[in-house]
C-alpha cells in the first residue's frame, strides 16, 4: 500500500534498475520491506512495468503517464491503460520530465477517478503550494540543483523542507515526501523530523553494491 | 495602468496585429481607452513590442517571455531585458504557449520582484487554483475549446466563471480575468456580473472592421 | 521480417488497439499474414509491448523510443531496452511524435549498431530528403493533413509519392512506404504502381469491423 | 552582406551583448568589420532586434524564428513579420533551440520564398549531410560539447570539420561554417584551411575585454 512513511525508489533509466536487473533490484526492495514491515513503493519505467509487477507485493508506479486519453496518439500511454495493467500509482512533473500545469491537473483528476495514487514531483516550497490545490496523494519536493548529488536535502536545505511542509499546509493538507541527494537512514530520519512522511529516492540505492542494506538502512530512519 | 475593470487584448500573430498594423492597431484601441476612461491594454510580439510601445500611452505586455537569465540562450527573451524595453506586464501560460509550472513559478516570482505585472492563462477552475497559490496580479481563465470560437466563455459556461472564482478566493484572492470567444459588451456584462474583473480578447477585436467601435462596445459591458 | 512490400498497422493509442484488444488484433494480423504470405508488422505501446511481443510471431515494433542511453532518465525508455525485450524496429518521427533531427539521427545510428530496423516518418518530400541521408531502414511519408481522414494519400496525392520517391532517391536509396487515409486495396496497389514499397496504416484497421478482412483487402493491393 | 568567408557572432542572452549592451557591441564588431574590410554579421534576440538593425549596417540575423504563420500563435514570431522589420537572415537549430525536422524544412523553404538567408545549425557531419538536402544558404557544425568551452572545434575536433564538410558535399554543396570554442584567430585560420567557409562565435567575442580587437584577431584568420 502506498501508506505513509514510506520510501520510494525511482528506478530512472539506470541500467542497474532496468530489464533483468530491474525484477532482481525489485526483489530486492520487496525483501527489505517486508523484513522491515515498512512501506517501500519503486516507480519503473514501461516497458518494464508488467514484468516487475508480476514478480513483487510492494507497489509499482509508473514515472511517466502522458495526459491523453485513447485515440490517434502515436508513441504514448495513458492512465487508463496504465489501470488495466495493474499500476498503483504514478510520479508526475518528476524533475526529468516536467509537465505543463494543464497536463499535472489533468493527470490528477483522471488518476483519482480511475483509483489511482498519484505522486506529484515539485521544485521549491512555491510550486509546491501550487500544486498542493489540486490535492494529489503526495507531493515530492526534489531542488533540481541536489538531484543525482552526494549532499541530502536535509543536511543542505533542511529550511525548504519546512518551508514546502508550511506553504502545503496552507493550502491544502497533502503529504510532502522528499528527495534529492537522499543516501543514508541518518538523511531519512533528519527529513521525517523536519516533518516530511516519506522520501522519494534513485540512485542511492539503484547504484548501491547492496540495495538490500542499502534500503535497510534507508528505512532505520523512518522513526 | 493594469487597474480593473480591464479589457486586455492579445494581438497573437494575427496579420491585423502585426507589423505595421500593430502600431494602427494600438492607436485604435489608446482612443478607445482614452473616450471611455476605462482601462484597456494590449499584448504584442516581441519583434513589434517597441514599436507599439514608442507609439501609445496605454500599458504594452509581451505575449512571452522565457524563464530565463542572462547567459548563453539562444532564441530567448527574459524578464530583466524585457524591463529594460519597459515592459508593463506580460502573459504567462497562454494556451496557445504552454508553461511548465515550474517556469511559471520562476516568472511570477522574478516578474514580481522587478516590478513586472502577471496574468497567468489558465483552462479551468482547477488549475486556476493552483495558480492562486503563486499570487501573480492576475488570472486569465480560458476554456480551450472556446478559443477563438464564436460563443463566449460567459454563455457557454458561465458556471466554470464562478467556480473558478470561488477555488481562485479560496486559495488566495487573486483577480480573475475570463476570456474566450468574448465578442460583445454584452459578453463582457455577464462576466462582470459573474464576479470577472475583466476580460481576455483576442480575435473579436484584431479581426473587427472597426476595431475601435468593437473596443467601445466591450467596454460598455464594464459596469 | 521487415522485408518488403510490407503493411505496417501502427496501434497508436486507440482503444480497439490496446490493452487485451492489442493482444486480439496482434492475432488477427498475424492470420492475415500467415493466409497470404505477405508481410505484416506491427507498432504497439511500450506498456502493452511485451504482452503483445510474446503472443505473435510477426515482427512486433515501438512506437517511439527516446534518445538517451542508461542513466538519470525518468519516464523514458532507450534502445538498448528495447533490445532486451526483443524489439524488432522501431518507429522515429510519427506525426503525433515529432522529433528534434539531432534525436533522429542518434536513433538510426545507435539502432543500426544493435540491429534494430528503423523506419523514420516525414512529413513532404523535402523532409523525406533529408532524413534518407541518415540512410535509415525505411521512410514512410505520411502528409499529415490526410492523417486519419477517408482520403488516401494515393488518390489525394499521387505527385507527393511519386515526388518523395524521386528525392529520396537522388540522396540514397532508401525504400518509401506512404500512409494517411489507406483504406482499401485500391490505395495500396496504387501506392505500390507509384513507387512505394508499402504503407503504413492505422484507423483503416484498427478501426474496421472485421480487422483481419480489412487487412487481406490491404494486402491484396501489394502485388 | 551574407558573402563568404564570414565571422557570424550569436551575441545569445549574454548581459553584455542584450539590451544598450547589444547596441554598443554591434557598433564595435561594424568598425571591426569596416576597418578589416571582411565580412562579420551577427544574430540578436527579437527584442534587441530593431534597436541593433538601425544602427549598424553589418547583416542582423534573428536567433529564431518560429516555424509558423499569421494567425492564432500567441509568444511566436514569423519569417513574414522578420522580412517586415528588415531581417538579412535567421540562425535555424541552435544547439540551445533545436527543432523539429518539419520546421527545420518549413523555415528553410518559407525563407528562401522570402527572400531571407538561412543558417541551420547541427551537431555532427551526420546531421549536416541530412541538413545539406534542405538547401539552406549555410550550415554551421559546433560539436555541442564544446560549446562555451575553451577549446576550439579546429583543435578538439579537426576530422569532425573535414567529415562535415565531405558528408554536406555527398549531398548538395553546401557552404559549411563551423563554431565551438572558437577565440582566437589562430582557431579561425585552423578552420578554413579545413574547408570551412567561416565561423560562429559566441562567447569568445561578447566576453571579451575589448570585442573589436577580439574581432580582428578572429577575422586575422579569413585567410
Amino acid at each position: 500500500m502506498l501508506d505513509t512513511p514510506i520510501i520510494i525508489v525511482n528506478f530512472k533509466l539506470y541500467s542497474q534498475a532496468s530489464g533483468k536487473n530491474a525484477i532482481a533490484l525489485a526483489k530486492h526492495l520487496e525483501e527489505a520491506a517486508l523484513e522491515s514491515g515498512k512501506n517501500v513503493a519503486i516507480a519503473v519505467n514501461s516497458l518494464d512495468f508488467d514484468n516487475v509487477k508480476r514478480e513483487v507485493n510492494i507497489p509499482v508506479l509508473l514515472q511517466h503517464v502522458d495526459a491523453v486519453g485513447f485515440g490517434a496518439h502515436t508513441g504514448r500511454i495513458n492512465l487508463e491503460l496504465a489501470k488495466e495493467h495493474g499500476v498503483d500509482g504514478i510520479l508526475i512533473n518528476h524533475s526529468e520530465r516536467r509537465l505543463k500545469i494543464s497536463d499535472i491537473e489533468y493527470l490528477v483528476s483522471k488518476a483519482k477517478e480511475l483509483g489511482i495514487k498519484t505522486i506529484v514531483c515539485t521544485n521549491n516550497p512555491r510550486v509546491s503550494g501550487a500544486i498542493a490545490a489540486l490535492e494529489p496523494n503526495f507531493i515530492a519536493m526534489e531542488p533540481p540543483e541536489l538531484i543525482g548529488g552526494d549532499i541530502s536535502v536535509s543536511k543542505a536545505r533542511p529550511e525548504a523542507i519546512t518551508e514546502t511542509i508550511e506553504v502545503v499546509k496552507r493550502v491544502k493538507d497533502v503529504p510532502v515526501l522528499v528527495g534529492a541527494g537522499v543516501k543514508s537512514g541518518e538523511d531519512v530520519r533528519k527529513a521525517i523530523e523536519l516533518g516530511a512522511k516519506g522520501v522519494l529516492v534513485a540512485s542511492g540505492i539503484t547504484k548501491a553494491k547492496n540495495p538490500k542494506e542499502a534500503t535497510l538502512d534507508l528505512i532505520s530512519g523512518l522513526v
